[in-house]
């Protein structure tokens, strides 16, 4: 039998290139990993989740649905929480619509309440299914979305697996370039591609994997301009904002959603998680969603699995309601400050001052950048010493797309401070910084 | 914008047919629901969830992992105790292995062993994640995956929203008519389709919705004629096995599974669930897959959510680590065993003797066929006088595929006893029984 019986999609879905780095972990006992995104171990909450699984698991009344099947959208009241959530969450952000201009306001403020209603929320296996369902529902083989350059490596395996196109858009300090967006998106238009444009992709807040947050002003920007070709594309183009690591901060105020933007309602799709600020382990994500998009989201769910397990959508729904949530985000928020300030000083200490680092007021990574001629990719001498020396970091490369417009940058590294204990991140960062120094 | 941005899988993604009928449900509060798949409310494992559960998280040692991401096959030990809990089954079944020809017994214990390594075994969100997957890993549009007619309603729906055709082969008693399998597969032969095939998909326990339980002798049977094709098919085409019902058992001695067949190793896919045996919130499923399939919707699992919920596969590994597992399978066999005795006697007392019923020894459904010139579908007589009545049933022609070759038949009907308490399912019968004289 020669021939493979596997689809176009199976023979393309290629093994995620981090788990490369994890077997590489697991073959050396002594390996400090600076690479994996996984959260602080210490503070995972235990205790929390024992307290809530016990009062809903006590009466039966509570306990059986739990255990049941539910709606494929999810559990109502963790809709109706969740959009609770995240409504606070953009009012309380600066220049939102408590601004000065009280006249203004109620308009808006009944915007943002159908922007954040809690009929656009599902309930997903991760904010990664969502994502993952959203480019099933938007894109053939063949088509576009632009991403920042670099960007989340998941999201471009997906993007590989199905046959589709990414097209990097350059990142300043404070998000989107929106003059190369603008470029790229005229660019599409000249060569006719614009019509297989389905979507722009942003992980808005301390990105994976550089930590940059892009501001308000440019989602306004970026979906104002969205908006501009579409009728050139004669479809709609989404925005759709990745927002996974938005409660991981420790520097800063938060700043509001794509949601808050002018034009939201039908076009920014918002994938968020309690993965990140809770646990990994209760994989509990959401999106809200433009109709018609939603219906056809909920469906391909139905699918997929007809709705993520209740017993941890019940979990979840308890944490927020009893204040367990907030408090716990609280506690995370500081430990993740700390770890990122032990960090910081260790790159001071040990790093040679030629690589340039960019630190984040948030989420689980900080990025470093070479002077250019000297590569950081999983096939480099840098690389290969790190582990040789005991010290793992993800390879900048890995997280660009192939893009034919550019060179793929590879002299850049994902620093995490997520995973590893205080301790850790000290020696890590010296052995790393003992690498580098023989480089430069 | 008249275009939509919609994927071709977008646009092709129904709502659920079973959604209609869920919300009909809602809307006439005293109607008996015989419609819907779910589990017995009554003996849901609330108090062995909260044990289990506090136990994983009680000492930060397990509590932590529980809590944190995992790898994407799944935990090593859920996979181990899968492993496990499924060859005790294949091994304990009759006519297996444990036979009196004890000559050929230490070859075919060593194959046994392989088929049920963990190394095969696949955690996923239910077992509907997995045949997700598994479509999505074999098949392009415009394949054929071959059914059984009636079939597993969602099955179709993932088959329709990927563009793919379903052909369905008739069923006897005792599972596939084979020789209408060997005509069918002839017939595509001829017609040059076989490369198109890729696999027969049969939920081989306690069928949804015939009840029917496939022989072993069938499923072997099956699998040396799908192998027959092959050369013409220049591709392997699998059998996919969904055992989801196979623990709802109360009368009879299990049946091997197809793992257990010759050639099982390279062909069989087994999707296998613990939503039904134990708690549908609870989602957890598996399946086991040879090589190289097993890497590729491993993969594709890393874009889904790259592993499922580790705190509830630490519940899962907990339950069957502790025999409760086994302890509540015991407890609701005896339950499933009482109310459909309960429904058997209200059919013969109620029900018109012209409607065959096709009683099944587990699962959670009866299969009835009234004579062919009486419709049942979502737009005949019976159905809406059935809800006018407030009964609602699982018309039959849901569970057919569009299949070119034979008109859909419209004169049959799922009745489940599985979440009706044993006093609704009395009076639901007797409802339908009613509404049935009408039109016999």
């Amino acid at each position: 039998m020669k021939s493979s019986a596997l689809s176009a999609l199976g023979r393309r879905t290629a093994p995620p290139p981090i788990s490369w780095l994890m077997q590489a972990a697991l073959s050396r006992p002594k390996l400090i990993s600076l690479a994996a995104g996984f959260t602080d171990n210490a503070t995972l909450p235990v205790e929390i989740s024992r307290q809530v699984l016990n009062r809903v698991l006590c009466p039966p009344q509570t306990g059986r649905p739990a255990l049941q099947y539910g709606i494929t959208a999810g559990e109502t009241n963790l809709r109706r929480l969740t959009a609770r959530h995240l409504h606070r969450l953009d009012q309380s952000s600066p220049s939102s619509s408590s601004s000065p201009e009280n006249k203004s306001r109620a308009k808006t403020k009944d915007e943002d309440d159908k922007c954040h209603s809690p009929s656009r929320v599902l309930i997903t296996g991760g904010s990664q299914q969502l994502l993952y369902m959203t480019v099933e529902a938007l894109c053939d083989e063949g088509d576009i979305v632009l991403v920042e350059d670099p960007t989340y490596f998941v999201f471009l395996s997906i993007l590989q697996s199905r046959g589709l196109d990414a097209r990097g858009i350059r990142l300043e300090r404070d998000g989107l370039n929106l003059a190369h967006l603008k470029a790229v998106l005229q660019g599409l238009k000249k060569s006719g591609e614009l019509r297989r444009v389905k979507a722009l992709y942003l992980v808005s807040y301390f990105q994976n994997p550089t930590g940059i947050t892009t501001s308000f002003e440019k989602k306004c920007g970026a979906l104002k301009l969205l908006k501009t070709f579409e009728r050139a594309a004669a479809h709609p183009i989404y925005l759709i904002e990745d927002a996974a690591y938005r409660e991981l901060r420790f520097h800063g105020r938060d700043i509001k959603s794509a949601l808050m933007a002018p034009g939201a309602k039908e076009r920014v799709i918002y994938a968020g998680t309690y993965s990140k600020p809770y646990a990994p382990g209760v994989r509990v994500g959401f999106g809200l969603l433009p109709q018609p998009l939603f219906t056809t989201v909920l469906h391909i769910k139905g699918n997929h699995d007809f709705g993520t397990a209740n017993l941890l959508q019940q979990l979840l729904a308890g944490a927020l309601e009893t204040g367990l949530y907030r408090r716990h985000v609280a506690k995370i928020e500081e430990r993740y400050g700390q770890k990122a300030q032990v960090m910081k000083q260790a790159l001071a200490e040990h790093f040679p001052p030629d690589v340039e680092i960019w630190e984040s007021g948030g989420g689980l990574y900080f990025w470093g950048r070479l002077p250019k001629h000297i590569a950081t990719g999983v096939k480099s001498q840098v690389f290969r010493t790190a582990l040789k020396n005991d010290v793992l970091y993800v390879p900048g490369e890995l997280c660009y797309a192939d893009d034919p417009a550019r060179r793929k940058p590879d002299h850049e590294m994902r620093i995490s401070f997520g995973s590893a204990s205080e301790k850790n991140i000290r020696e890590g960062i010296k052995r790393l910084g003992a690498v580098l120094r023989k480089f430069l």
